[in-house]
């Protein structure tokens, strides 16, 4: 992700560093960084690193095959940090009861769905960090824990009958007849219990990343998009701007919606007016076009209040020239001055910049959860679902995916390795070539100067698996 | 709108009244009590009173021509009240500036559209009265004013050429090409001017609807769903529970949400979470399929908090016996268990029943706005825009009004007076008719208890006057 934690006074054409700046250097917590797991043990094709100008795309080894042949390939940013701020997990997750005996386990076996290993989820996630690396790097390593506890405390629920409502109690007894209506009535069924698992993890991985931060004195956030494959059906959760779209013959389905400052402005302004103490004497809630002047005073000003869809003219008063809560132009949108991205993870202790004011009380942990269900489609051999962080959807739209897409497949039909290789055309696509110390685009404009990381996951296989 | 003001502890059973009961007496602001304007000097349709277990259908009189043609048609309750609790207003809108001389005018010509007495606007409204019919007859009578007053303080602007984005500043000078470029960055536009302008309307008239309750010493609340005509598209605003939707050909298109406890569970709770002091000790924010008992604590049950859209369980706890913020089933659901409606106008001082708690807090009086572009699609005779009470549709689906109206219109092509027919045939299917001293509808189902107020639009002229 792309954005800073910048001073109020920044212009926004500074929040792009020249590609040959040179980066930063790392933070202390450096030496427990590290890349996601699959593109270790590669020996090959991720040992182009050097150049730190280069950017090169860096792709699992050949002989490191992810679950459900899922392609990957990322990229770093271009000099705004040293180390790459994205995280990516993809791993198979075994439900099993919890057993008397107190047992940790991961089991790390693609592709194997067996019933005696337990219930057999697939795990997705992408983690765009922001004020360092760590909390996408926690995140990363912790997010599929806490699902996997939510979801062990209701395995026999989820995977018992699914035309039988969930109980009222969770254990102890088999529910009365009376009892079952109650989730009758309230529509309540497997799939909301699911994705209310998926929500009290994030709350909990949240919770976990602040007493970690606390402890080790860590600052720093990330957004988070999750695909979960659990029982015929893709459960996509998203807190921040990552996206995730499915490619579908000649469609396109998105599965996610964004969470920034300013398609968040209506939350962040009603929670400015409901405890103006968090806004202190610093900012005003109402947001304008442009900072109000001392000569704008007395006259009539665009301006949009918590409760506006639409805009308005208000009479422009001293308390106006206050900075807006939320502020800035499109994705250059921030809350307080602070932040672009307004879910995700971390951020515990984020101060606004020269003032005793927290911009963690305006942020949410919680994701927006979509369910695509499997069995409801039949998919080709080029049908994929696409889901990569900003750095990618900054400079291609959906169609251009789409048709990116669908063009490649065609072409590398027979290649078993044609997913990554389709994440590696989209992410050289994205980010673009160096011509004269600007990275730029096929048409000339500017290519991305973000962090970049995409999964390409192939549906067809995974559809006939349900 | 059926939802009374119940104690805590009424059965959902008890809500419907037999419908031979006698009406309740009166309240005293019975003297400022009126029908919808255009049912007046209608000497033969709207004396079918007197039986007061009729429930006859009313109708404007012949001699009564509403703009664009629009059909009408309301029924009475089955007994809950002495009087219809809806209300009702269609009406042209002149828009023109502000005079020097203070000069308040409203001009009723039906269907003249000239420029020389201003912009001309059209203004259906429906109006769904709890707690005593005052609140809607104030809004019916008030509302309009305040958005004519917001419209017209913006006229210049959106009367000017529609492809020059407002200025910065409302008035005084013209906006320069800097000020400008702030408008189009942020896509400010006509529509959402007039987004803004509703927006603004509904919280000014509850303000109006507030100083006037508390001087007049009366309580009451309603829901409002406004059509405004404008500038060849149509703005609706809906603040509670009735609904629009536009039958186009053979496809519904709805134009409207609703907003109930049901719909709104998480802003309440979440309301509830950011400031406890609302629910004090007598609520609890969680919501549980039934209210939790004694025997149930220490037992993992199903419950939802303010950020899950899903289900999970947790331990129930003796807070937990509290009474849930929002509970109930399907429409018998309630906030703090008295209203099932969560926005709209009034209930200003609603109090919970035997608690020093306000209810007003947990309620928005800020509608949805939603706009359709008349120059978008092509209409035929038989395309309406049916805007009705909740009392229609708690007994009939969006499809069955969309197949009950094209079947009608089919038959009554030539008819002039087919809309208001139309409008009076839908109440008189909802309504049902008295079946051993219940409502029926055809099936043998239980028909509609409520008051039902219905506006038909036809499409065609307006689309063609754009």
């Amino acid at each position: 992700m792309f954005k800073r934690l910048k001073r109020k006074t920044a212009s926004p054409s500074s929040s792009r560093p020249p590609p040959s700046s040179p980066r930063p250097e790392p933070a202390p917590t450096h030496r427990l960084y590290c890349r996601p797991h699959f593109l270790h043990q590669g020996p090959a094709e991720t040992s182009q690193k050097g150049d730190e100008r280069a950017r090169p795309v860096l792709l699992p080894p050949k002989n490191k095959k992810l679950p459900w042949n899922t392609g990957y390939a990322e990229v770093i940013n271009a000099g705004k940090s040293i180390l790459n701020e994205d995280q990516a997990t993809c791993r198979p997750i075994f439900l099993r009861k919890a057993m008397d005996i107190e047992e940790e386990w991961i089991l790390l076996c693609p592709n194997e769905d067996t019933q005696d290993q337990g219930l057999a989820a697939t795990y997705w996630g992408l983690f765009d960090g922001h004020n360092g690396p760590m909390a996408a790097v926690l995140a990363s390593e912790q997010l599929h824990h806490c699902i996997k506890e939510q979801l062990e405390e209701i395995l026999d629920v989820i995977s018992g009958p699914c035309n039988v409502p969930p109980p009222l109690h969770l254990a102890g007894h088999k529910g009365t007849q009376t009892e079952i209506s109650y989730g009758v009535e309230k529509n309540i069924c497997v799939e909301n219990l699911v994705k209310g698992a998926l929500e009290t993890a994030f709350k909990n991985c949240d919770e976990l990343i602040e007493h970690y931060q606390a402890s080790h004195n860590q600052a720093g956030g990330c957004t988070v998009l999750v695909i979960l494959r659990l029982l015929g059906k893709l459960y996509v959760a998203n807190a921040g701007d990552s996206r995730a779209i499915i490619l579908h013959k000649t469609q396109v389905l998105p599965l996610s919606n964004e969470f920034t400052a300013v398609t968040e402005r209506q939350r962040i302004q009603h929670l400015a007016f409901l405890k103006p103490e968090l806004i202190g004497d610093v900012f005003s809630r109402y947001e304008f076009p442009r900072r109000v002047k001392r000569n704008d005073i007395g006259k009539k000003i665009l301006y949009r209040d918590y409760f506006m869809s639409g805009w308005g003219y208000k009479m422009a008063q001293e308390d106006d020239l206050k900075y807006p809560v939320v502020h800035g132009d499109g994705r250059q949108t921030r809350v307080m001055g602070t932040i672009a991205v307004t879910r995700g993870l971390g951020d515990h202790g984020l101060m606004v910049y020269d003032s005793d004011l927290q911009v963690k009380p305006f942020l949410s942990c919680i994701p927006e959860v979509t369910v695509f269900d499997l069995g409801q489609q039949e998919f080709g051999q080029s049908d994929v679902l696409v889901m990569a962080t900003d750095g990618l959807w900054d400079v291609m739209s959906n169609k251009e995916v789409a048709d990116t897409s669908q063009r490649f497949l065609e072409d590398q039909n027979h290649n078993p390795r044609r997913f990554t290789m389709l994440a590696q055309c989209l992410v050289n696509k994205a980010r673009g070539t160096l011509q004269d110390g600007d990275w730029k685009l096929e048409d000339g404009s500017f290519a991305s100067f973000d962090d970049i990381s995409v999964f390409v996951i192939p549906l067809l296989n995974i559809a006939d698996s349900v």
